[in-house]
């Protein structure tokens, strides 16, 4: 089976070969500057080699805990926000099942990600008949939404456990050695995983943030790790032409020089939706900035087609599109013959994934007739080796791109503005 | 209580009143031409008067419908794509619990609405032991994704029940005469309810499309008519600086004039996320044609805020944003004290809702600060009476700001490039 793949045949239309050659230099010294660890932004860029140099004892110690979990608790909470959040559920609900959305006996719940009273009062009740053990990752732990639902959470743990069993359940992912939950680590005896320093949030799937919570919801992590090497070591490689992330990376800036705004990213699968979601973070907080940065948003097609599908045909002429194609079905399932006339007779025999690629085709053709260019990433099948893959892979994109674009892709200034204004009416003093 | 209205004093730093103003004798004729029913897309503007004039004898089969899928159904399958979807889900969702999503007993599903073979299995499987009612609802009964979903579900739904009970647990809304839809459930002789002709989809919620599945899960669709018909009131009012739809209207086509050609949707309770959706197609396809119209688009707070807030904080300039604020909080919780040191005394005795809407507040200042337009859309409680005024509202907004735009904003021309070049491949002949 191939690795992941980008096919460009369909931006070809709106730009040439010769256009992205003339990138080949500045992607030669970017992709020195990336490997070589010496471009801007450069102190977050340890996610490069991550894959081969992670703590194995740590990765040993994330197997044990889910073991533990999976034996102890039907029930997971996870709290976490952006980057401490999105990548875990990402991976978990592309290789889960549509609606357990777990391969083990722990389902997975997400809180810390929000401030919703509604939310958290309803997850309470949720959980309250379920075995309970918490996860929450903040590298600083002084992350509001977070926060506030680690201390509901402890408090409703220790009150279901007592404080001693409680302990056993709460596993803590910050900073190695300091900031606020570290301290409570340490001072209540939680068992700890490693924030590493050297990525930030939105890099850090791959890492004991994401690696916990995946590995708890029944997922290969051995796999996941194999494919982002792999990947790794395909992408190192400082050719334009032979480097599909570059090549990517590469399109979507002449794009954007071109008058295309907006990056549409769309899946087939509703299993990539938080993929999709993950790729928004990755991409509008790498680039976002110095009045920069292409918008990149989503669709779930063929769903969105009956949505937003009509301002993608024939609105303002400032989309390029960005299909995530998973070549390989593995839910076979045949349309049959039946006596009603519903008008399907064309298409019994043919299973549900033979007419989604045809009206995913369909589809590709009637945007690209429409002035939209169209790239795909093609992925072989749905399996924790691809994720692996696929993760390594817009990662690099979004480095590269961000680095052609000048801008720093690592870091994330306009985030803290709104933080400001919010413990300045909330009253805190020590900002 | 007030109704649901707009606070546009963080627009007046960006433009002026003056601007406004100017568009006076504009929303005036176009006022005229939509309550008259003499504008471009006329024949489509049923929605306007529809909730006074609707089909009483219908609107009380749906409640009789209701009793017997309540009494008779853990799950109810709705089977739907685009309008003949989205506007239930956007109401279930926003008045009902997180988890279980519903105010009955009758859980609700949806498919129809993509051709992805995992969802479809996964559902077969997800409902096998639960009694079961099917809503399959499309106008003309050819839309791929629905048709299909509907061969698969009706068998199901035989195999499980065999013929005879079947019939009563399939309910098929769709157009009152015609159609292959009609002409099965006619044959098959279920119980039918009428997708009302001059009403495109996503204008339809407050119809039967929308109304019965709304119904089943618990909701008070007489509630919800009430608060259309006083927001159907509200708005017959030609004068722009006593209309906040059309305030919001011609403010957004000044915004798009000015260069803004995205606007976000933001919304602070996750209630709303579907409902967001809804907007997402009401405005995108009643807008996105004729190479114009301002790309629709939705984050999720404070969630998204470690996702795309770097982008909307100092991104490209060109993007304004639309806060849906519930302003009260129907599930009080408050902060209480803990022994822990983890900073957080100055929330202590503070609700979550206050410390949310103190995020919004922040965000709201910070956006602004760093020039985004903000518009704010008050809710004054997550109620049945004012997501009815809240459909109404929209919709209007969506046809004058179209009407002011210069197209057709209820029609869909665009959606159909796609179908025709996906039944082409499929080998369907009579396209």
């Amino acid at each position: 089976m191939s690795n992941i793949n980008l096919d460009y045949t369909n931006v070809l239309k709106f730009i040439t070969q010769e256009d992205i050659n003339k990138y080949s230099d500045v992607v030669k010294e970017n992709h020195s500057r990336l490997r070589g660890k010496s471009g801007v932004g450069c102190e977050f860029t340890d996610w490069i080699d991550y894959p081969f140099c992670y703590d194995k004892q740590e990765f040993d110690n994330i197997k044990k805990a889910t073991q533990y979990i999976n034996e102890n608790a039907d029930a997971m909470i996870v709290l976490g926000i952006g980057g401490s959040y999105l990548g875990a559920r990402a991976v978990i609900e592309a290789l889960t099942p549509t609606f357990s959305k777990t391969n083990s006996n722990t389902k997975i719940y997400y809180a810390g990600n929000n401030i919703s009273s509604k939310y958290i009062k309803q997850l309470i009740e949720e959980v309250k008949d379920k075995s309970l053990c918490i996860n929450v990752i903040s590298k600083s732990g002084t992350t509001l939404e977070t926060s506030i639902a680690f201390r509901i959470f402890k408090d409703l743990m220790e009150k279901k456990y007592g404080k001693e069993e409680a302990k056993n359940r709460i596993f803590v992912t910050t900073d190695k050695e300091k900031g606020v939950l570290k301290n409570i680590a340490n001072t209540e005896g939680y068992m700890t995983f490693t924030v590493p320093d050297g990525i930030c949030g939105r890099y850090s799937v791959l890492t004991s943030v994401g690696l916990l919570p995946i590995s708890v919801a029944g997922i290969n992590i051995d796999e996941l790790i194999k494919g982002a090497q792999d990947m790794a070591n395909i992408l190192n490689n400082e050719n334009l032409n032979e480097n599909s992330a570059y090549l990517y990376a590469v399109i979507r800036n002449i794009l954007y020089n071109n008058g295309k705004k907006i990056e549409i990213m769309a899946n087939y699968d509703s299993s990539l939706k938080y993929f999709t979601k993950w790729c928004t973070q990755l991409f509008n907080e790498s680039e976002g900035k110095e009045g920069k940065g292409i918008y990149f948003s989503t669709v779930e097609n063929t769903t969105d087609l009956h949505s937003i599908g009509q301002y993608i045909q024939q609105s303002e002429r400032i989309i390029f599109e960005t299909v995530l194609n998973v070549e390989q079905d593995t839910f076979p399932y045949i349309i049959e013959h039946t006596s009603i006339d519903d008008g399907l007779e064309y298409i019994e025999g043919k299973t549900l994934d033979y007419i989604n690629k045809k009206a995913m085709e369909g589809t590709i053709v009637a945007h690209v007739d429409g002035q939209v260019p169209n790239l795909k990433i093609n992925i072989p099948i749905l399996k924790e080796y691809y994720i692996g893959q696929l993760v390594y892979y817009f990662q690099t994109v979004a480095a590269m791109s961000g680095y052609i674009l000048g801008i720093n892709p690592f870091n994330q200034p306009g985030v803290e503005d709104y933080k400001k204004n919010m413990f300045k009416l909330l009253g805190k003093t020590n900002v």
